[in-house]
């Protein structure tokens, strides 16, 4: 699948950070920054700009501030052309600082929000786009929401001068038709210079192939992530997104490679994957927070019986 | 999806058997045939159907010759309207013996057979049909046959009285787009009282999008197994086909509650799932042999090295 303009973003650290408080070692960051650059990938995303007044470091590691002079410690010495991405939390704001763009190692500030909270959303990415920053607005648990109210925020969003709008399966909960439908729904509502990205939860190990249905039908910018790892699930695995598309842009190998020393011993240690109570939730189209809290206790693979309880409580 | 014509086929202790030389236990297989009726699943396979001549019984477990016999002794005093179905392989035809179907507890044999061996499969499943069974014809590796070829066999099979004719993705290849090529292509060529089924292994993570791009493409015969077990990365597993179909006949605890009964610990003894030397397999499009040959080595997780080595072996 060649097509130029088609960008990948792997997500690892900054999905990833959700299982371990964005606890992840300098080392294991740097050698995922050196692979993702010798790979060709796009965007490595660093992790959250939180406030610590909100998000106080006793409790996160480095990656839920993501500050400019942490990421340069990291990426200090490696040859790169890799663009590096932040996510801000658009429900979440308090006093993010962002220094103008041209002073910082971040190239692209990705604003995570609810249709609830758009308004939210635009004044912040217009505040990085001031700022010299690329900009998307990722619009989350998108499953759940109201056409009408979906289409008055893509037509607001057609206004700002945000650069990308995403798709996010929060919940691991679409199937391709109905990424083939949001896509097309958003094309219809977004000029043509901005850009649609997938962004998809692997709950119903559906996150490649959804990425794929996004190709098809003109999502331009992708998330993977390392050996698919994100909180519970995970997203998409970056090595198959990378083998299916053919740009020889990208190569397997470095991805491959950090896999195997990196990403298999850290799956001893943190839980990701093909796990049945995620995927119970995503097929209730439910958010995964009773699927992260069984896994905590001695029911942990009661599936049946954690089905009909979750089935039961739903409305 | 709800379509009436849609019946759903388990090949847990079939395909799953290709791990383990078809050595499961009678009480596994029972629990297994237990859950699945309770389940509303259509058909179960439960093996193959083999010459003790090729196969001789030293090296396999009773799944290998699904002896009338043996099943019956599995299904005694379960109550269930589950069909049950068998393999054969044609291209590895001596001697099998096929009582006629209203003495057999078997309803329905498929033919496996790659698109060189479709005179031998033909006439297997002429034979079978005419004995009063169900059949199928299951044509493998389809993402490495030359189209001409693949149109022919599906001519000839146009002619022959075989009730089903299988896409099957061997090598986990494809792509839900060929997916839906070949599917349509099937459509074209057979008459409309054939149905189109797909078995889809999950090299990618493949197996359930694409079984989904069957269906939304007028395949009816759906092939998934418990927990995705099959060799190597398995096939479509079975909990998420039956949360993706919303025909009310089908229960979603049942096969849960086997999983974690059965599966979960079986998974501690016998490899299957994502592992990435074989979603390298699928993503160059290769027989899986080189995975299994190097996942029973000291170099089973040097990913980067069995990439480039296989990469470079193609051709």
């Amino acid at each position: 699948m060649y097509r130029e303009k088609i960008k990948v973003l792997d997500c690892t650290i900054r999905d990833g950070g959700l299982i371990n408080n964005h606890r992840f070692t300098d080392e294991f960051v740097r050698e995922a920054y050196r692979a993702l650059s010798q790979s060709g990938i796009d965007y490595m995303e660093m992790g959250y700009r939180s406030s610590r007044e909100l998000c106080p470091p006793k409790d996160f590691g480095s990656w839920k501030y993501c500050d400019d002079e942490k990421i340069r410690e990291i990426t200090d010495g490696i040859e790169s052309n890799l663009k590096l991405s932040i996510m801000v939390d658009a429900h979440r704001v308090k006093e993010q600082q962002f220094a103008p763009a041209d002073e910082s190692p971040i190239d692209m500030v990705r604003v995570a929000t609810y249709v609830k909270d758009m308004d939210k959303a635009i004044e912040m990415a217009k505040k990085c786009h001031d700022l010299g920053y690329e900009t998307t607005v990722n619009i989350m648990a998108i499953s759940k929401e109201i056409e009408p109210d979906l289409v008055e925020s893509l037509d607001q969003l057609a206004r700002c001068p945000v650069d990308v709008v995403y798709v996010v399966d929060s919940f691991g909960a679409l199937y391709c038709e109905q990424i083939e439908y949001l896509v097309k729904l958003y094309r219809e509502h977004l000029p043509e210079d901005k850009e649609i990205g997938v962004h998809c939860h692997n709950n119903q190990q559906l996150a490649f192939g959804n990425t794929i249905e996004g190709i098809i039908h003109n999502a331009n910018y992708l998330d993977g992530s390392l050996y698919g790892i994100g909180r519970g699930p995970g997203n998409c695995p970056l090595e198959l997104l990378v083998g299916f598309l053919k740009n020889p842009k990208f190569k397997l190998s470095p991805v491959l490679k950090v896999i195997e020393e990196q990403m298999l011993p850290m799956q001893k240690e943190i839980e990701w994957g093909y796990i049945i109570p995620y995927a119970i939730t995503g097929i209730l189209n439910e958010h995964p927070r009773a699927a992260i809290a069984v896994r905590k206790t001695a029911n942990k693979d009661n599936y049946a019986e954690f089905y009909e309880e979750t089935r039961d409580a739903e409305v």
